[in-house]
């Protein structure tokens, strides 16, 4: 099979770049001194090759080759091999992968994709309307009121804040049932078809017995971080669960992995069927540049993946819809939080002029 | 229970200082306006505190007083409020945790730490040597072979290359019984005690699988990378597996965590018995200082978490060796993979120079 394809930006003077890049190659595949080993066959198969060294200014790209055998197909050590020790050396940055054709087959990809979500919310060509349930603190009785108030203003997906997970004050098998039943209400008083996804967490123990209670409460899509539980577990959760997931970037600002390759690409070859992110101009410094990059990772053709819901969010308002469905297109889910809650007592309508504006 | 104190360090002007500080206490907790918030308890118990501001050059560092009740005592959830969204955030930096006494019991900690590996190895004051099997590519004969050389010259702990994980040329299960199989041997001839460990990695049922056929093989240590396969799963294998646990910092180069915190503090604090971590002067740009300051968050008193082996490690050598000790002290484990592989013939000499130079 061919060579994965990972580019590499290196802070460092170009006078050192062919050094620098052999030594990578050797980090980040053998992470031993080549010329000591002694079998040509894992010189040639195993250690990863330089393919091009690009110089730009002040620094320099390399492109490397890694045999896909040593990735063993599997997340925690795709990311190993791509990123495991050169994540220690400051001056390394991860900047784009390009996979060989096949290879993506042994990842799960989005199983629904944005065909998917669309059809669980009923939704055919216009943009996506999410917002979140907060604060964290709040009771599930409390959280289950404000679900049905979204609900009925006729939003697309309610998703758990990030910060709420399993603590004692909602804890997960007391408020996922509560906040779908309300959910649940809602529809059928509107004739709608809002979504509840809750906030998974935890150790590989928890997310069964979440992924238990979330079936028998009827969820029918999930908010997971994969950087906070771990990518293999990410991986392997969906297995279970068996219903869309949207990828929460908490803990993913590595900084030194490009977004649109962590949060586009990689979530989605780990199968996020949509994917959060800061969007520009909000509560977070990424570029619009890097953000429709992020879009793209997520939605262009790619192998033989699915496309992933773009969902940028991070302290956007009402009257930014329309700039953004111009930005981002209507393949895009709007995730606006705080800017609901803010309108307190008049939460209801400012969620119908936000249902309203996406239109 | 008094607040987990959470220092960052903000590049910003200082006279931004109060409004970003109040801005990461909300980011950090309720993630939504505080003025928005109508209940009274949620505002007073669970919206992160400002403990302190204090100005530096150019930057300023804040700590957050953020309520336990928030991290629902589990690891990812934790991580989510330590630096969840700051993350994202690249201005932002999590230099380090204090944690309430009594907190730290919610999580393993070291079951065995420095004490208990003295024990299995039968060493009760010099330092401990490791080394690595390289290179992956590897047949599992090949490794068994190696890792019967390494016993022979008497190392103490030999641990799998890090990017040795469950590869078709070397799967875990011919791989792991074939090399503790050689090391159990090495050491009935030489009445030594050589532990083995072992790479684990991928998802949940891969790891339960792997520790099932660990156990069985006898093996009495583990290498596994936190960041790789997860937090939460880190905290839940060590339950399975009840044998010390050594720390890989792959895919921890956040940057934008001070190492100490990460490798040192955090990774004690999920139950790390050693912690593996690059040297200064070697391949890694880590300075003597930030290496030191690991080694003393792994070690130091904490609470009633047990110490950590500190393992300096990367592009380390032989001649090296003195100079270790003498920065380090006695509770360390050094370890030279590489530097002694290119040993090629002369391996088992070399080795056997490594394990006098520890003495």
């Amino acid at each position: 099979m061919d060579r994965i394809l990972a580019t590499y930006r290196i802070t460092a003077n170009e006078s050192e770049s062919r050094v620098r890049a052999d030594a990578l190659a050797a980090e980040q595949s053998v992470e031993m001194p080549v010329g000591a080993i002694a079998d040509k066959r894992i010189v040639d198969e195993v250690v990863a090759t330089v393919e091009s060294i690009r110089p730009l200014a002040g620094e320099f790209e390399v492109v490397l080759g890694i045999a896909p055998a040593t990735t063993g197909n599997e997340a925690s050590q795709l990311v190993n091999m791509l990123f495991g020790n050169c994540s220690l050396q400051p001056e390394v940055e991860l900047i784009d992968v390009q996979l060989p054709a096949g290879y993506e087959k042994a990842f799960p990809g989005p199983r629904f994709g944005i065909d998917g979500i669309r059809k669980l919310a009923g939704v055919r060509t216009r943009a996506l309307t999410c917002t979140a349930l907060k604060p964290q603190g709040s009771s599930p009785e409390t959280l289950a009121q404000l679900a049905r108030t979204f609900a009925l203003a006729g939003i697309d997906v309610i998703k758990d804040d990030h910060g709420i997970a399993n603590q004692a004050y909602a804890p997960f098998e007391r408020r996922v049932p509560a906040v779908q039943r309300a959910i649940a209400e809602a529809n059928r008083e509107t004739g709608g078809r809002t979504l509840y996804a809750p906030t998974f967490s935890g150790g590989p123990r928890a997310l069964a017995e979440q992924a238990r209670i979330a079936k028998e409460s009827g969820v029918r899509m999930a908010l997971v971080a994969p950087m906070l539980i771990g990518l293999p577990a990410f991986v392997e959760l969906q297995v279970d669960l068996d219903i869309p997931v949207m990828a929460h970037p908490a803990f993913a600002g590595a900084g030194r992995i490009a977004p649109p390759l962590l949060l586009g690409k990689l979530f989605r070859l780990l199968g996020a069927d949509a994917t959060i992110f800061p969007n520009h101009g909000g509560r977070f410094s990424y570029s619009r540049a890097t953000c429709h990059a992020i879009a793209a990772a997520a939605r262009d053709p790619w192998l033989s993946l699915r496309p992933t819901f773009p969902v940028p969010a991070g302290g956007m308002t009402i009257d930014r819809v329309p700039e953004m469905l111009e930005g981002y297109g209507a393949d895009t889910m709007l995730l606006i939080g705080g800017g609901l809650l803010s309108a307190g007592e008049k939460l209801l309508e400012r969620a119908k002029e936000f249902v309203t504006a996406v239109g």
